[in-house]
């Protein structure tokens, strides 16, 4: 790891207002305590405001606020220059490479102490409150946070509710003023809604200004907090943190010394800058694990997507299916005869691993009854022989991924989880799912919670002590914590392709946003890979569909970065498109390097990526609901080498509605001379493998 | 076990109002509805009402209530007459004998179902809600109970307030009338008091009429419910019962088919049968342990006193004792070394078990702050060497005791309880005792409440899983649930003996009431055998004394059933009484007869007791704050066999307060005719071991 850091110690301030800038300089934070002693923070970009003068501050439980009557006792600034090499990552090597500015308050009257911890990167802003060890501050609550962003106009915003149990919503594209939670569609298959209120949006938010900036506003290391949402003033471009209370009305329980999450701004006049961030990656700590030769990114087929076609059943007793309608009896779809099946499946294409959901027992009445003891985790229905399973998987070299649904449950998920993590390891299972669709238990908590998040946290942690890798779905989204456990592989906590199979679905904009906001947290296991694109082939009455073309399937493996990576669809219908299913079996996991050659949030995105420590590449292209063209330079290839290109595209006259499954597949050599026309159909995606020729 | 069940099933009925009678015929219960469909029942004792016409029904949330507009499907009755052995207890056989009816409601304009089932013992009636499988009754919440006792008089009550946090107060004597939470002295060493409100009181409830019947409201078999409290209507002499409601202000989460815990009245003319009776249990489920051959009676010392006598510390760095002041630093008590010296003692004077707290870390900051992660379980300090304690321990027979203190971090707990219980599994502890001083976590919740039940409930499930005993303070008080779970030995759940060292303390009736209240939900460790009953001993600015006489600490071996029992003074003031510590080392722990000779609650209580599978008998008599001379006739010996009694009493001026210490012993042949003298002082008591000469 290369490292410099310079320390530049300021001495004593006098003075009130700081300026701190970023490397290049392009932006600059102003810092400085308004008359009243109030902390207040304003951003630059390119000496053009992007926040304007903002407070902040916190309210404390029973305690006078910490948001007034302080004065500076210090300022101190340093430079971190630094690169260093995630686990499993988009790029082999990290630059964190910033300004940051420590201001020492104090409130006299009180005589407590707070840091604000500024870091300016060269895409963005990012500060956090700390809480020194001291006299008059030990155990505390905080009750409010107020840090407020104070934006400049009526800015175009990609948003989903604030909902303080869900994430899982499509966004919407609306002015800041037009944002109204009133107006949602809520009939959109989410089956546990806590709106916060009418004018509350989640984090990660992003926008573009009238003049072409793009903002995001997120936050990185949320650990021991609730994650953050926002409040807006939609008339006034004000917002402000908004964050789930625990059960009795309290945010956040805290001793000093405390910190809290990392507060971030980014900022950018290209949109590829944002959406190939790594700051929020930079502002968590780095790995806890000290031996992670046993995380290793998976590739997985499982007895899943048959669930969500409503074709074969979690439960047991066959009466349970995603839509939670009672559509008749089902099979069972985690037989040891079914699941033997993925598992030769598996081998046979060179898969990694097999997940399967609905092994044990708990699913014949689990779902919406806030029950507590739901899931015991470790004993399997009659019909699935773990220990034939795991022998079977094991002869096969096939890796089994264990499942376990909480139903929200996490108080009895937590009493049990040591004894679930035994089963893993007793047979061998490298990785788990997680599931908390449902109501949280401990009740009157909320998934976004001080206490849900120290779970979701605590999972991974427990995990890392057998060996075992993190998926988390429902959880509360990263914010790129899998840097610091980076076992913890992958996270849902977004809209997925599942809801394709039994809602409303994703729009084609869908996955043209999520790698402006989901995806800065960290990887996502959207589960791309659906090829039987429309429901109907299952069942004549069924109108669902996936809301893309078949290629753009394909295309999602690169553009939504995840080093765990499903195909999710049935073996049967893999077996009936295997030219198309070549792509899924050849695309990398673990990258050297990423590349996002063209990106607008909500448009269309182009990203290439290099195959960790070989020199494959590959390029994916996804547009929205309007077909594109466009022409891509392929100069990242190393210049004079020949490379043979598999190009996946949308036939002629795919359509992801009218016709989605028309696909083409051609082959060409190509150099770092090419440039390679793409023509994407609506709702459509490019996927290109380019190996070296030998 | 001899078991006899009669079946009479009377078919459909039209008539309104049922009678049951006791197998005696002495008490009578009338169960009817009233012109609303609202279900009632009032007791007779010997014709005379003891309970007035009270209402029963449960109010959910979101649902109409079960509380009225019920009829009756259906009555059915049975005798229960049936004898069974408890695998620690009181006596070797326990008789269960009652008549029980079942009554089949339904609300006709819900047509939901609820059985009411009422079991009428010798000594008192049990009834209890039923929610059978239904299709219209699945999930439900209970909001409130509205069980009422409508009692006849202002009679004399024995009551502490209603906390749904503590039950660790003194016992307030006064009339119905009289209650009122608003004059009670809260300066009482509780740290964590939540006061349900101003007429509120907990259960067992014992009282005692103008015409001499003692009556005594309570519950058994308290599983998956909160524990009842009452809420008194002062002027009208009429109770409700009243619940810890969770952090979201619901009371229970149960699903179809579910039971609510019994509520029982206990009622008789003689005292003596309140305080023997076996109801509480016969109440509850049998064994669910079917290997329980692990389950044995302990008689142990501990480093423990020495921290509540504020000579040594629970923190390795000497700030922590009981009074949670800081008196200055003093001496780790969990060090290796000490610990050696209580196993040296155990071993030398015939001890089971050594209890250690203070011995891991989380002691420097523990009490007060509502901290979740507070104690690991699983990490000794330094100076406790805990694999060299172990091995010392087991070449010298003896067993240590775990001690788990939770400060009420109860999420923090169950996360690590598996881990805990490999931690005792290790080391070959084979009971733990665990500890709940502090507001709960999950924030929101009572010791008292549904959630805090299970877990109460859970640790020793979970515990038998590791064949490990559980002795538990500061949790929710027992209801008989030690005959489901006999590995669950003994509680504190009332105020032990440990306040006299610290606070006010216990006054001298406090003993003669216990085994009226809490003691009929199951054995406690209160920890008797203080000789040095004036903390001036240690400190002569002390003026905190054991409100009791040192004959009266031996007696309490006898009078509080418990088969774990502590003897709690330090091994030098042992030494220093080895006469009187001898009766310590002979009283037995398990019992094949009870012999409750003579009980006023309040005033006074004379048991003996036959140990189990020999023939030795011990005798222990306490009293009040008032002196009291009595025969016993010692007709319960076996005729024509000849014993050595060794009597324990009081010397001739004893006096709790002005000469506690002052004890006699002498011996005398006894058999079956011998009608024994007894003196005791003033909050004096007496021992006596019969043991027949060989």
């Amino acid at each position: 790891m290369k490292k410099s850091i310079l320390l530049f110690c300021l001495g004593i301030f006098y003075a009130n207002a700081q300026q701190i800038k970023s490397p290049s300089g392009e932006i600059s934070v102003n810092f400085q305590l308004d008359k009243s002693g109030k902390p207040t923070y304003n951003i630059l970009y390119k000496n053009k405001t992007v926040v304007d003068k903002s407070g902040l501050g916190i309210v404390l439980k029973e305690e006078e606020p910490l948001n007034q009557g302080f004065s500076i006792e210090n300022a101190s600034q340093k430079t971190i220059n630094e690169t260093w090499q995630p686990v499993l990552g988009e790029q082999a090597n990290i630059k964190n490479h910033c300004n940051e500015m420590v201001f020492n308050l104090i409130q006299k009257n009180t005589n407590r102490k707070i840091n604000i911890i500024f870091r300016v990167f060269d895409e963005g802003v990012a500060f956090r409150y700390e809480f020194p060890k001291q006299p008059h501050l030990n155990y505390f609550i905080v009750k409010d946070e107020e840090t407020h962003f104070n934006l400049t106009g009526d800015h175009k915003t990609f948003w989903i509710p604030g909902d303080f149990d869900s994430q899982e919503y499509n966004f919407n594209e609306t002015k800041i003023s037009e944002i109204d939670n009133n107006k949602l569609n809520l009939n959109n298959g989410i089956s546990v809604k806590s709106l916060a209120g009418r004018y509350t949006v989640q984090t990660p938010l992003m926008m573009k200004t009238a003049d072409n900036l793009y903002l995001n506003i997120f936050e990185a290391a949320v650990v021991n907090y609730p994650v953050m949402h926002l409040d807006v003033l939609v008339k006034d471009y004000q917002m402000k943190s908004r964050f789930a209370p625990n059960a009795i009305g309290d945010l956040a329980y805290l001793q000093t010394p405390a910190v809290l999450p990392w507060r971030t701004i980014i900022v950018s006049d290209d949109a590829r800058k944002i959406v190939s961030s790594k700051m929020i990656l930079n502002l968590n700590e780095p790995s806890k694990i000290k031996d992670v030769s046993w995380i290793k990114p998976m590739k997985y087929v499982g007895v899943w997507w048959e669930m969500h076609a409503q074709i074969s059943s979690w439960d047991f007793s066959g009466t349970q299916d995603a839509s939670q309608k009672n559509t008749g009896k089902k099979p069972h779809g985690a037989t040891t005869e079914n699941t033997k099946r993925y598992i030769d499946f598996a081998a046979k294409y060179g898969f990694d691993g097999v997940l399967v959901e609905g092994w044990n027992v708990g699913w014949e009445d689990w779902f919406g009854n806030w029950k507590e003891d739901v899931f015991d985790f470790e004993t399997p229905y009659p019909d699935f022989d773990i220990e034939e399973i795991s022998r079977y998987a094991k002869s096969k070299n096939v890796k089994m991924i264990m499942h376990n649904e909480t139903s929200g449950s996490v108080s009895n998920y937590e009493r049990r989880l040591d004894r679930a993590l035994d089963v893993m390891q007793k047979y061998g299972y490298p990785a788990v799912k997680t599931g908390y669709v449902g109501k949280i238990i401990p009740r009157g908590e909320f998934h976004d919670g001080q206490a849900m998040v120290n779970h979701f946290n605590y999972v991974p942690q427990r995990a890392a002590a057998y060996k075992v890798m993190v998926n988390s779905h429902e959880s509360s989204r990263p914010t790129g914590v899998h840097r610091t456990w980076p076992n913890y592989i992958a996270a849902e906590a977004a809209r997925g392709n599942e809801f394709n199979g039994w809602s409303d679905g994703n729009p084609p904009t869908h996955e043209t946003i999520l790698p402006f906001t989901r995806l800065l947290g960290g990887p996502m296991d959207y589960t791309p890979g659906i090829f039987e694109i429309k429901m109907n082939v299952y069942n004549p009455e069924k109108t669902e569909q996936v809301h893309t073309t078949l290629a753009k399937q394909l295309a999602l493996y690169v553009t939504l970065y995840s080093p765990l990576q499903m195909a999710a669809d049935l073996p049967q219908n893999y077996e009936k498109y295997l030219d198309a299913f070549q792509f899924i079996r050849d695309v990398a996991l673990d990258w050297d390097e990423s590349l996002y050659l063209e990106a607008e949030p909500g448009d269309y995105l182009t990203v290439a990526r290099k195959e960790k420590k070989k020199e494959n590449w590959f390029l994916g292209a996804i547009t929205d609901e309007n077909p594109r063209a466009t022409t891509v330079n392929l100069d990242f290839l190393t210049p004079g080498k020949r490379y043979k290109a598999t190009i996946y595209q949308d036939g002629k006259n795919a359509h992801w509605q009218n016709d989605p499954i028309n696909y083409e597949i051609k082959t060409m050599e190509v150099t770092s001379k090419t440039k390679l026309k793409l023509n994407l159909a609506a709702g459509g995606g490019t996927a290109v493998s380019i190996i070296p020729v030998k």
